[in-house]
């Protein structure tokens, strides 16, 4: 169950009219779940991607970056499959998504470097691509543009997901521009950055510039899915898509055309949509009981913030202590203390649980009432917020405790 | 219950003459559970150290280091305390560590820099100094040089270890020399590298030199202690201590004389023990089912080996498959992917379970057999062997499973 999180019905999802979408089983994952889906994209569409950094990308990932070259973003259609990540795979694999890929563009008459596959699951398997291939003909006949098919899809993407990640809206860009953003995603373990998403899509109904539209997905990037983990493990094939495509009803308009406060409402709206569709993560995280905001501010840069905070958010024993709703909160300033930051100075740093404050001066406020703590703890939703009092930058990030359930899970997950 | 970890009896433990020791209970942990140790070195000891990077450092570690130098390492007594780790306690807690060495420094007739304290367990709260006081005059008037008495401190500075780490080993450096050395650790968890035992004692009866001490001490810690990891935690009070003791019956022989093949053999027996101890650690990790030995050859250098063997050993994803004995292997690989070592070749490197290969070629190795695998994960001592086809640098780390027994303990510590 995910820690207050309620995923959209499929009356709440926007339509975006030029994308299509089907997800059939193809018995990849489980015999009775659908684990294969296919997105088309209209003519004149842009895409472009982040990527996992791991060293053992997977053979899909890997043919995202060729093919977005390639195609320079003019991207048709993209397959997905859960139950096998294709990772870890060699040759064989990397041949395996290419043959999908092929495949999939006879069948749609497009170009093959204009689809992209992705891959979620068990890692090291090989890729059954026959099983994929004999579905092709039966997705793209049922294509559809409907609320449902999103919601259908969202599902279908989902392994060890308890619910779809699914977010839908239309943003007001000025008087007579209305955008619709719809984005869906999946993970919930083997979650960190450089993605954590292991796979994100997001839609617009406006046309960016390819250029534009890459700079935007890393820096949105940067600061919605790659704040968030649930246990350090970054995976082999995470993906975050951003897809950009023209809107006949708008007139076509591009982002081009908008001026700067109109291009900050669309920037901010598709960074909004990726910051809910991250913490969606982890309200979804595998054994998650606790949803935790780790805000850490006044620090001399980003990058030592987000160093303290991913610090405190992969300690198990700070996690197991939020999943006992335990204040076992010199956990949190050990955590801290070895982040690897230089210069920090403990005098001066202050830690509090929601606004209770925990220590200063290297130790235990003065102030501090165990019972407050014990009352903050029992909450869902806790913030721990740390002043490094080193400068003026600040990040969020966002993690789930660490329960039985987690250990669960993962010890289960091929079975 | 450790894996395979039997610890000494009292009968099996050497003594040293001119050491002594004595536990009480001062109920500072439990009220019946002894959590006070004191031990006393003779004249012309000397005492080196390496304590952990963490800089929320505890009091006590800062107190070490300024004894350690002022005193230039001729320390007379060491004075631990289980319960509260006087961490994260500010000007309050220095004072209160400080306030214990110079009363138990007037109760021994020495100077206050010639006591090193030491305190493990509950870090934000504040150390109950009066009751370690009211101690002080029990602990020395009953010192013992017993094989008992160190069996007994073994014990003594536990906390939420299943079994004390004794260590206790004769070793004959010349056909006219031999020599004893015996040690203890404590931790179960909180451990990771710099230092990851939290507390360690060696004795050695043997003179050395304060600077080759310090110089040993350390060289010791980076291929023991620093290779060994729970959950990566470094915890604030981490601490390993080399004591060396003159020996009248070798006639206080010195490290000095020796030459260097001599040298060579003291060295590796200090080494020896520990790593034995650092081991034992890991055998009794919290939670833990399954001692994991994790070796990265062909590295660049010593510093790449370790970087991909942490990332492996702190991946809960490996951890959590190994207590299922699941051989989800491509874990593994996605560990070793995001280490963050540069110039990796996936494509060259070879991944081996025990003696098994499990993947070349960025894959899986065309000769693995799962059954095989499988058989292997039933084991409780399994070692995962790391090519990494780069050049001729090695390191071996050790670490445990992640258990459902790890979530319990860490989520009940403190009550």
């Amino acid at each position: 169950m995910p820690v207050n999180y309620q995923p959209l019905t499929s009356e709440q999802i926007f339509q975006i009219p030029n994308i299509f979408l089907n997800s059939v089983i193809a018995e990849i994952r489980k015999k009775d779940r659908k684990d294969l889906t296919l997105i088309t994209l209209p003519e004149n569409s842009t895409v472009a991607g982040v990527f996992t950094k791991n060293k053992f990308c997977a053979a899909p990932v890997q043919i995202c970056k060729e093919h977005l070259q390639s195609a320079n973003h003019k991207i048709r259609a993209l397959i997905i499959n859960t139950g096998i990540a294709n990772a870890g795979t060699g040759e064989i694999g990397y041949n395996a998504a290419k043959e999908v890929c092929k495949n999939l563009a006879k069948t749609l008459n497009i170009n093959e470097n204009q689809v992209l596959p992705f891959s979620t699951g068990v890692i090291l398997e090989h890729l059954p691509s026959e099983k994929i291939i004999n579905n092709l003909q039966n997705l793209s006949n049922d294509l559809s543009n409907s609320s449902k098919a999103w919601f259908v899809a969202a599902n279908a993407i989902m392994t060890t997901d308890t619910v779809p990640k699914i977010y839908s809206k239309q943003v007001k860009i000025n008087e007579n521009l209305t955008i619709t953003l719809n984005g869906m995603a999946k993970g919930s373990g083997m979650i960190h950055p450089n993605m954590a998403t292991m796979l994100g899509f997001l839609a617009v109904d406006i046309a960016i510039p390819a250029r534009v539209l890459q700079q935007i997905v890393s820096d949105v990037a940067n600061k919605s899915f790659n704040c968030i983990t649930v246990d350090g493990d970054t995976s082999t094939n995470d993906s975050f898509i951003l897809i950009s495509v023209p809107n006949a009803s708008n007139k076509n308009i591009s982002a081009e055309n908008l001026n700067s406060d109109e291009i900050s409402i669309l920037k901010n709206a598709i960074l909004t949509a990726a910051t809910e569709l991250s913490k969606a993560i982890i309200r979804d995280a595998e054994g998650a009981s606790k949803f935790i905001t780790i805000n850490v501010y006044n620090g001399a840069d980003e990058n030592e913030c987000k160093k303290v905070g991913f610090s405190v958010a992969h300690s198990p024993l700070v996690k197991t202590a939020f999943f006992a709703s335990d204040p076992n909160l010199g956990r949190i300033l050990a955590a801290i203390g070895y982040a690897e930051v230089a210069n920090l100075d403990v005098n001066k740093i202050k830690v509090y649980l929601n606004d209770l404050l925990v220590a200063e001066n290297g130790g235990r406020a003065a102030t501090y009432n165990e019972n407050e703590a014990i009352k903050i703890m029992q909450n869902t939703d806790i913030e721990i917020n740390i002043d490094l009092a080193q400068g003026s930058a600040k990040s969020t990030i966002y993690t789930s405790d660490l329960s039985h359930d987690y250990v669960s899970i993962n010890a289960d997950y091929r079975s």
